[in-house]
């Protein structure tokens, strides 16, 4: 249905919000949709850049008039890798944009998530685990801490949202298609799998005993962060190896997620290379 | 107009979206109102009890049914400080609101931010100086991290969004009311102040030759951080004292301003407490 037979040519008319394939590929906006397909849409340059350079499996791509006027090599690097690409209207681009700034330039990818076992393994050194994180934002955006930081898999446990979300792919800038993602609906289980790779588990929270700049980070290590407004669950609290709290020097009483994730994660990867 | 005679007793008719005081302060989601009258609405409790504990100005606090039963404290510390306390509808209270999710409870403020001369000193050990940032929630949040680290000064410099805004007051939860923020038009003004002060200036940009884990922090320093999609201005790199970037381990081209804040800012309040 979307093999190279079917690559509409640049003068060809854009497909619109009814066209068929942009039908099906809106039906993606939808959770249920994405689970039993296993596709979803990376939405914007960076994403679909990633998606074509970093071993995502993409099978089509959407484009409209403007985005393909600014983003010439992509469609070069699409067409390269035979993947078809197809003009569409702005309306149609906005009907498969889960963000209130549509970019125009849409792929319909595999699911980038991989079985726990090919993903916990010894040989990680640096693993983040979100346990029942609500926002995709938020999920996307410390997918990308954890890829800037070297990290090697992003473990999604419990209710977390699913990570291929419109507004988490958007947050995580591309870095979606860079750590290895999986997703582990059973959070003892997510923990025991980490501490089977090798890996300490560090659990963040706000009244933990053992403060962020006390600790020593000479051992591969999964950070564990809780829910936005939640925190972490007292029985994930109860199973970490080290409860770590970040030290408040001023009189804020919590940093958001996705700020703590970013300093738990880069403290430790900076000390730890800084050990070797 | 709102003292204390005005004091509507708790059986009163809650305010509508019609009543004149609701209407005036309605008119503070607008920003040229808003540097009119030097007023602003903090929303949500995080940000009322900042702003009666931490002194704020308050000159009136509006409140839902439902929010005063939740918040049953603060109405107390409210008319305890003399603010007088009104009841509004649900339909007021979204009117009040600049964010997709009303709490119900909001306050009527004077505006937080101080003349330079006395929020840049000597005696500052830590300021935080955001570059034309355009983003309200990115601006509050970076403001949480700052209050975090223990900073003692947020500068808002060149076209920064005002730090008043809904957005802005709801990202900070709080903490808009614990370091002392100025905003100065001029950015070249702005690094000459921090200067004077005896701050280093520390730009965060993603080509630096410096990494943050090469940088020694004993001496108090001022961070300064771009725009959200352009970064620092080439005469704003040209002019801080070290430009830093935050080593990218993994396959990430960059980070968001937010974590990237986070992580130069809280690098260094750990830091420079170690070596003390």
């Amino acid at each position: 249905m979307t093999g190279d037979s079917a690559l509409p040519q640049p003068e060809a008319a854009p497909f619109t919000e009814r066209t068929p394939r942009v039908v099906a590929a809106r039906k993606l906006t939808r959770r249920a949709e994405r689970e039993k397909t296993g596709r979803f849409l990376a939405e914007g340059a960076n994403a679909v850049e990633a998606a074509l350079e970093d071993g995502g499996k993409v099978y089509e791509l959407f484009v409209t008039e403007r985005a393909a006027a600014q983003h010439g090599r992509l469609l070069v690097a699409a067409r390269d890798a035979g993947v078809p690409v197809s003009p569409i209207t702005d309306r149609a681009a906005d009907g498969l944009s889960e963000t209130v700034t549509p970019q125009g330039i849409v792929a319909v990818c595999a699911h980038v998530d991989r079985p726990q076992e090919t993903v916990l393994k010894p040989g990680a050194k640096l693993v983040v685990v979100l346990v029942d994180v609500a926002d995709p934002g938020n999920a996307g955006t410390v997918i990308r801490v954890a890829d800037a930081a070297g990290a090697d898999a992003v473990v999604l446990a419990g209710d977390s949202v699913d990570p291929h979300n419109g507004k988490c792919v958007r947050a995580a800038a591309g870095s979606l298609f860079h750590p290895a993602i999986t997703r582990i609906r059973d959070v003892d289980a997510a923990l025991k799998a980490c501490s089977a790779a090798g890996l300490r588990t560090f659990g963040a929270h706000g009244y933990a005993d053992t403060e962020l700049d006390q600790v020593t980070f000479d051992e591969p290590t999964a950070w564990v962060f809780g829910n936005e407004a939640h925190g972490l669950r007292h029985d994930v609290l109860e199973s970490v190896d080290l409860a770590v709290k970040i030290p408040m020097y001023g009189r804020a009483e919590s940093l958001n997620l996705a700020t703590a994730a970013a300093i738990c994660v880069y403290t430790n990867a900076m000390a730890s290379r800084a050990a070797r």
